[in-house]
């Protein structure tokens, strides 16, 4: 049956899960999620945009690093060689909020959605490293799965 | 003036602050965050909780790590020694998410709250990856400060 | 010649060994080693495991992470892509001890001997570090690799 | 009372423990350990230490950098600034093993007994991994504690 | 007498050096390097820097982290809670090379050159890596300290 | 065309480029790099080398160790299972500094020059830490890629 956790044994003990007869195929997984933001942080952050003073770059730099090191991070993920990844930004103004959007993939036994998830929250929590000084009403909102492909379970797309 | 980005110098910038002349002293700070989950892992984890295969031991272990490695997953955090680090969680059936609280506390030259925001996030995301076989569509939510102390802006509390 | 020392090259000045050649296969290790502890640790431990509290669940975490973390410690171990770990600990009240065993597996080029060992290590330095305050006297004793398979020298089992 | 687990709250779950209160003296540790080995290894490491290929210098800077990064693998370890460390073998050929100790030195609240500890068991797991080459049936053994100072409990001795 | 090496013992062994007498002092260090590069990598990092792609900013951030990491690169360097950091270029076009200069403060027992130079290195290598594709031939050079100051030995400034 | 920045996508933010369907072959690079010293550094590495006191192993061990760190210290490097490296080193008397060679070596979808020069850059810095107590003016220069084989483009070798 597919959907048990695969990340305890039979006596309920944690076990990084046995993958190696999985097949390799090509994987990838995008994730999603905001940080609320004041009015003042908005502007910065617009204005870092096209001048000086990039919020978003740093941020963007922050979650590719993440997405490599998810697997010293969360204590049964595999680690996996990416291939690709890349963080997107979008300043939402009538939301007031960053949304971030990271994608992830690999050539390997298993899917990259921790690696893409991992990747998102980073850059947010980077984001809020960066514009504390002005804002401490963040917060980090949002976060999910939108897609994934590759593996026995194929496309997933979140409606 | 107190709230400038601290994190960019004159030209725009990215630079670690330069903490050297503020005080040494007790901080604190507490974060929370959620994660929604369906039903089944509710259940899993409620009976995990009491009996065997506890996916919240393991993301307590996940969150506590991360608050030791926050300033080498955030670009412009400064090295801190942690003094104190806890995290737990509460079940909230009925919203049907379980609710994660980190506090990190140092005796030092900054505050601590995205030691302790990222340890919620990292804990959050290790519940995703514990529950991720059986529930597909979880969202991590609502990851705030919710209390900080210490330092010269003083206490601080969300309202 | 099989038994030479594949970490010095010709001129005694120690690499990482070519083992760009060796051929991809599953391999599979496991170590154990044991921790001899006082009565007070025993029946903490005990408790523990039923109940609340509890050490080895923590140990398991720190074991399966170091297990990941293996050619980052040991200078010239290759980097490999773990697909499988498992940390798993036997109360022997008798001798008043702790044991630990732990398996890792890939399918890659080298073996995985020292991912086992390193994750039994540090599982095992884990136990001391959370009842160090109960019993000064423990003692980490008889590490060593119980098994292996994969690869050109084919299956070992220690006598 | 002191002897009680400190690395557990009064729920039972684990904790990194509070240490702000604590005093801030010189602490030092000092661990110590043995592997096992057959002859070819003895001759290969004692020829090693006066000639070349130099299995005790890669193991000694193994066992320094893993000091460092000792609250990065035992979870509830707390950071420390390491002020001293030193790796030093001696090579026990009546007793067919290598013996390591290993110091550690902090200027904190909290003892470096992990440190020390964990410095020993990497520098010995370095030199199973240079030398499984010709000696599959090594065996890491009697890793404890030899000596403590500082702190509230005063010097330790082990017996 | 000052200038002997302070990172082997009477026995010639590598240890870390024993800081914990030291007087704890602000300790600031600068250090300066430069990458050769062709006109098509110079043009673009020109171009970046007003509008868009901006290597420097990717190379700052790696730079700022690496002084973090510094004593985990470094064998024998002590941990230190660095409390500045920054990272400046500058294109110097006539000499077909851009200029890298990282600084580092800290307040502690030992002074932070390695950091400066270890930052100024990784954001080096990180030009090259984003430039690779452009320029095969670029090459790392005149990398040194410029100026410390804090700690026994007074000022130093490099002529 | 083969030449443009794979790192920045068409909106010029920076990205780990997409090497999914590059091919997997035998990959290898070769880095070299100096560091200036005065006369005391070099009679002291000389020295070193035939007797004890050995700086020239411990910058060794640190750049190899620096190979396996790559992507985790430059920020759009895809991580690799490094399947070889070695560090050597030439004591150049006449032009008072000692030389450093690092490679690398891969099976998979990208090249190593980033290892073998990040591998380089460390064994340099290594180098600076243990003699800066003698020496404080020397200075690491030099730093290229010598040569590299493997994948689309080739073999290159420097002129």
């Amino acid at each position: 049956m597919e959907n048990k956790l695969t990340h305890f044994n039979g006596q309920g003990n944690a076990v990084m899960a046995d993958i190696t007869d999985k097949e390799t195929t090509e994987r990838m997984a995008i994730a999603k999620g905001s940080i609320k933001v004041n009015d003042k942080v908005l502007n910065h952050i617009k204005n870092g945009k096209v001048e000086k003073g990039d919020v978003l770059s740093v941020a963007r730099i922050a979650g590719i690093m993440a997405v490599k090191r998810t697997s010293d991070l969360i204590p049964l993920c595999h680690p996996l060689m990416i291939t690709k990844s890349t963080v997107d930004f979008e300043i939402d103004e009538a939301g007031s909020r960053i949304k971030v959007c990271c994608t992830a993939k690999v050539t390997g036994r298993t899917g990259v959605e921790m690696e893409a998830l991992t990747g998102t929250a980073v850059a947010l929590l980077t984001i809020y490293d960066m514009c504390k000084a002005i804002d401490k009403n963040m917060e980090i909102t949002g976060v999910y799965l939108a897609e994934k492909t590759g593996g026995k379970s194929g496309r997933y797309v979140r409606n």
